[in-house]
């Protein structure tokens, strides 16, 4: 039973954009239920997109389909796509927003070529409504197979984040999100960090701070203070205990941060 | 089966308005799904509700009941009410935000006067919560019809938007909405561009930029250039691709914007 | 049958934390249905979260399970717990979120201690996800009882409001909340109004502004004029006809309020 639709857009909900195609898709799948992912991600930014679906689609139920729409290039010749990874599926077009989902897993894609599964009327300006909506809503009822949208693509256009720089001195890494709450969120897994450096003895640079310490978490250090942690998608973040880090640190998004590992004659 | 509700309002997601009254609507229609077409309409503007409502609203399933509050008059002596539209219903003020959708519709409509389908405690200034929440709930159910809600009612308030000018010579119309993106929409429906001139023969002056051509869509021109193409709602809309108009025309809403043929010694 | 988890969090929509909480629930619960009260409660501000609980999570049919975030001491060693208030149910920190629905209403509290209803990995960061989404959805299926949660909790972490002050000659309070409209909410109940003073003979002092009634309703002013009246939360609001109080009073969430009574000599 797939009868669960999520949506992640940049399309925000002041315009009808986002209600237009759930009114389509319930037309197809009466039954099914929607999650509202985000539609609040920041105009045309696919990487954006593509780091929350990286952190919640894959927690969906097997059989969630994930309709994913942040395309700046609709109407242009990108391809219209439809995938499977592990139990999920996902729509939306081929511009790199499934990068951070595909880049370490198995995946099927076909191009959403047979217009059978496409609405009646469709305009070149809007195919959140006319093409991925009801492909969505297609591929979430019983007997309608990934296959029977379109034919198989073997190569999917990728993006990636900047990989971060590690030696025997330490990390360079980078700001690649910053949260609701004001937290840096970074490119350094905490896998990284475990095969590079003892957590202990490691100074952050970020901005103009300089941390001693990775903590458990930011309730660990006085309020007000910064605090470098493992945050809840497995990166190194930087937040301040009960403030907003990137107004107290005047760090943007792109901002380096380094680790650097402290000799024993530093110490 | 009427067990689709969605709810547009001026309201908001930081107050409970909004789950207040689905919390009233559940005591009511059990079964009920929520779809949430926008509460982030501006304060009181009626009129950009109703482009959203025009824009979405008739896409959904036969039976489907909107529930909408935009409401600057609640508690003085403005009508609640009640509508059929096709095979949709509607309950929100009578103050003309249904304007864009009866204006070239047949429809049933009814003044919420039965109090039976009230909630039994009412405040005089959420009416939201108090009489169209209710509403809206007992007529998604089984055995209710538009009828019961009140006696019924033959003249709606109206509201227009600025009609375009059109003479032999071209267009003259306004922008009437910009959407998250920074497009800019415009009153001038593709139906009248067609009837009045080739769309080729023509320069489109909206601020200080004048284009030279209706396209079929934004990624028809080089990344950060204006374009001018027909939008999702049929309407001429004016575009910058991979960028936002509003900010880089510095154009509001309500500028005017003119088509005027080109004849052929101009050429 | 609890199948309704309203959801009420400081998290914003553009990350991953509302959705990857929906997730694990739907996990748990496949059938639930999501009702979000509001993701737009300030950063950590318990207070504001504990206003839009008190207005609307007791009007939700018996059974709801109410899942609270709000949670500036996620990590530290503040309780995880889950409440029930009447005949709905409550998960969330013991940070005093819940005081505004438990200042008047019995309850039954127990501490989240059973990690059999966690997230079998969880972080130190995101509690949400790891043990209060998963608690909630637990709590909504038939034959899971609040104890099974965890041992019983006696007492909890409480906040008020500051209590306004009353005497013979009037009633001073402060504005608690500024709606989306920019309406001055008081912590001054219409109950209060009532035992204290004749509502017609009384001067009501805001910022520089003198009102001389408390209105049924905002529409029985002139427009763009302030106005007193009881608000559907039963608090004494001041608003704008058609404006916006805060930004046309210049008034600020924190402000003094005072209602004085006119003696006869005064009139």
């Amino acid at each position: 039973m797939r009868n669960v639709i999520t949506l992640t857009t940049d399309f925000g909900l002041q315009d009808y954009y986002v209600s237009a195609m759930k009114a389509v898709m319930l037309g197809i799948a009466p039954d099914v239920r929607f999650v509202d992912i985000s539609h609040e991600i920041p105009s045309q930014d696919i990487m954006a997109g593509s780091w929350v679906l990286k952190n919640s689609a894959m927690l969906f139920p097997p059989g969630t389909v994930h309709l994913v729409v942040v395309d700046p290039g609709v109407g242009t010749d990108r391809n219209a796509i439809a995938l499977q990874i592990d139990d999920q599926y996902f729509v939306g077009p081929d511009n790199g927003i499934f990068s951070l989902l595909t880049q370490d897993r198995d995946f099927k894609a076909v191009r959403l070529s047979n217009s059978k599964y496409w609405r009646k009327e469709h305009s070149s300006t809007f195919h959140g409504r006319d093409i991925f909506a009801p492909a969505a809503a297609h591929l979430s009822q019983e007997g309608v197979a990934l296959e029977d949208l379109g034919e198989p693509l073997d190569e999917l256009v990728t993006y990636r984040w900047t990989v971060p720089i590690s030696d025997k001195d330490g990390i360079e890494g980078m700001v690649i999100h910053i949260d609701k709450f004001g937290n840096l969120i970074t490119n350094i897994a905490e896998s990284l960090i475990g095969n590079v450096i003892d957590q202990k003895d490691v100074k952050i640079y970020v901005g103009n701070t300089i941390l001693d310490e990775i903590e458990s978490t930011f309730g660990t250090v006085t309020e007000g203070e910064p605090v470098a942690y493992i945050g809840s998608s497995g990166m190194l973040e930087i937040g301040i205990n009960k403030g907003n880090a990137e107004e107290m640190l005047g760090v943007q998004k792109g901002a380096q941060i380094s680790l650097i590992l402290q000799k024993e004659s530093q110490l």
